[in-house]
């Protein structure tokens, strides 16, 4: 019998119903693989912001620290999004992030070919695409100083606004050896690093470093490419792309469109890993949906799926991820699918009958 | 008889192909409408650095600004691609932007009937999508300043790379209000900005002016959308978009991607105006595809339709526009199509052959 302890972070808007559906799928693979869990609930976001004024407290970012991994649901809401900067939700799963030290963020898109016809790209293009973004997730414009909003100097009380993209070396090089380490370890070992070297500073050092660090990963296959052609190439031909690596601002954009690949972004978990000192963080990449809060019609299987990917990464069992992924799969050859990836023929289903359709077929 | 001073800037890679196509139409239709040309040759990108050693000569600058609208094909090749920053290609567009204060880039994105196969989108989710990107060119990340590569204090010899992201309330302003105008001007009347205001203080200061603004227009009805959501919605639903205001670097992405929707690059033109100071700047947004470059293979319709834009907006000659557009519509209604949307029972055409065939119908 083995004993996990897993901090739960169930944040907003759908985000409470798709975690209680995880949290079953995981008891009930517990109990087959003899894995006992202790789930020390924690509150971020908005949830965190009504109860205790801050979307981080201190409280719950000790419960993330003593636990071995981070499940989070999602967090955000129309609620919150007058609030300043620093005291929304988004800026508790920043600061998560941050303080965890949780630089690489891995963004799998898979294409089910349950879903074929969910996503809006031709069957032909998406068959069998296989991919992994990652995205560097501690730095970038998103977390570089300064920022903020000032008034110009003589400029009769015209305000500018600014943000600092940037990246240090060792930054650059502790995300992109996860990347050039996960290309090692898949089939075709292809790594595309993704910039605007031809505009930016920044993408000119992150290139550079890249390129130094090839030298000691002569099997993989390293491209780059100009972000805007990424955009475009991931809808053209998605086929073509095994590894993406990329900075913080162009992951977060690429990784919500390729979530198209695979249908629907309710079907697209991810992990974020620091060195290890940490616990790592799992979370599905989409929002908390505030319309369909509440309502029994969210998808939960990112999140599911983001669960697997903790079994596989932090508590290093493959073979229990394994499970839960082919339930997951069972499912939707049965047939079932949410309102999200439903299409002619289905059986449409709500997220606590997906929940417990996938609870059974385990 | 009326006559026209232009700038014409074949640039780099299939650059002078398509430009050569071009002149032939524009050549035609003149004759047609009585309108006569005067076609001021410069240099810029990688040929002129070539020539003269920078990518903007003084000389081009100065027989740009001395007519009444520029016709740009396209920058950049690996032959440069070494140089450093300031002196590479791209550089010499981005200074030629700003000098003619170029802030407003349009870019309407709509799907030709006879070319729904050739977009990797499904059908029905293409048909009749006509929106149009309005893309501040002229501040964002790629101008703010510092920016730079330096070594980080008492860093052991690490670096840090840095650039600016930022906007003042005035260039918000102006951009924002070219958006609003043009959404009134077409039937839906919807505009939707695209920002990231969850986490950048760049993004709350343009959401607050462009909410700011809509008061002065309230036929518009405005939306407010995050980047990373916009990147999905463009493939999930294209046609709930109308007109799309957003800045340079966000604009760079989506509306590369947003070409994939018409079926390729290399039929999107694009316009790039300023308050009428200065001369407009008309292009394809595609690039200088050096691959292939002089072996008559590319599209020179991007180009053709950039000069029907320069036509409309900027020498007011809608009637000329509507013709040259009607005789791209008509040479793919024959089938005649470039290697990059060709597809199944069309005839594949060179690029000359292409000009050729939209010159004869004119
Ligand atoms: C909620 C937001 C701050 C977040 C991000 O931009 O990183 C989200 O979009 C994501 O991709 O996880
Ligand atoms: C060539 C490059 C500098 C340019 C840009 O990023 O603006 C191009 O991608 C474009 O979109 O016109």
């Amino acid at each position: 019998l083995s004993r996990h302890r897993v901090a739960v972070l169930p944040g907003d808007g759908i985000g409470p119903e798709i975690m209680n559906v995880t949290l079953e799928v995981l008891r009930r693979v517990g109990e087959h693989f003899h894995v006992e869990w202790e789930f020390a609930e924690a509150l971020i976001g908005g949830a965190a912001i009504d109860a205790t004024g801050d979307p981080l407290p201190m409280e719950s970012l000790a419960i993330c620290r003593s636990s071995e991994a981070v499940l989070l649901a999602c967090v955000g809401g129309p609620k919150w999004d007058s609030l300043p900067n620093k005291q929304r939700p988004e800026a508790g799963l920043l600061r998560l992030r941050k303080d965890l030290e949780a630089f690489a963020n891995l963004r799998p898109v898979r294409t089910f070919p349950q879903l074929l016809d969910a996503s809006p790209l031709k069957r032909d293009l998406i068959a069998e695409v296989d991919l992994i973004i990652v995205r560097e997730l501690t730095s970038d414009v998103y977390f570089g100083e300064p920022r903020g909003i000032e008034f110009i100097p003589e400029g009769n009380g015209e305000r500018e606004a600014y943000n600092t993209m940037s990246y240090r070396e060792s930054e650059i090089d502790r995300v992109a050896k996860v990347a050039f380490e996960l290309a090692m370890s898949r089939p075709r070992q292809q790594l595309c690093s993704v910039d605007k070297a031809n505009v930016l500073e920044t993408s000119m050092l992150w290139r550079s470093r890249v390129d130094a660090m090839a030298a000691a990963y002569p099997q993989v296959q390293l491209s780059h490419m100009y972000v805007d052609n990424a955009a475009m190439q991931l809808v053209r031909q998605p086929k073509q792309f095994d590894v993406i690596l990329t900075g913080n601002m162009f992951g977060d954009i690429l990784s919500d469109e390729a979530s198209m690949l695979a249908g629907s972004l309710g079907m697209l978990p991810s992990a974020s890993l620091g060195n290890g000192t940490f616990p790592g963080i799992y979370e599905p990449i989409h929002g908390s949906a505030p319309d369909i809060a509440g309502q029994n019609r969210a998808n939960p299987i990112a999140c599911i799926l983001s669960a697997a990917l903790m079994l596989r990464y932090s508590l290093k069992r493959p073979d229990v991820a394994d499970a839960i992924e082919s339930a997951v799969s069972a499912v939707l050859d049965r047939g079932y699918r949410t309102a999200d990836i439903m299409s002619h023929g289905m059986q449409q289903r709500g997220c606590i009958e997906m929940g417990e359709a996938i609870v059974e077929t385990l």
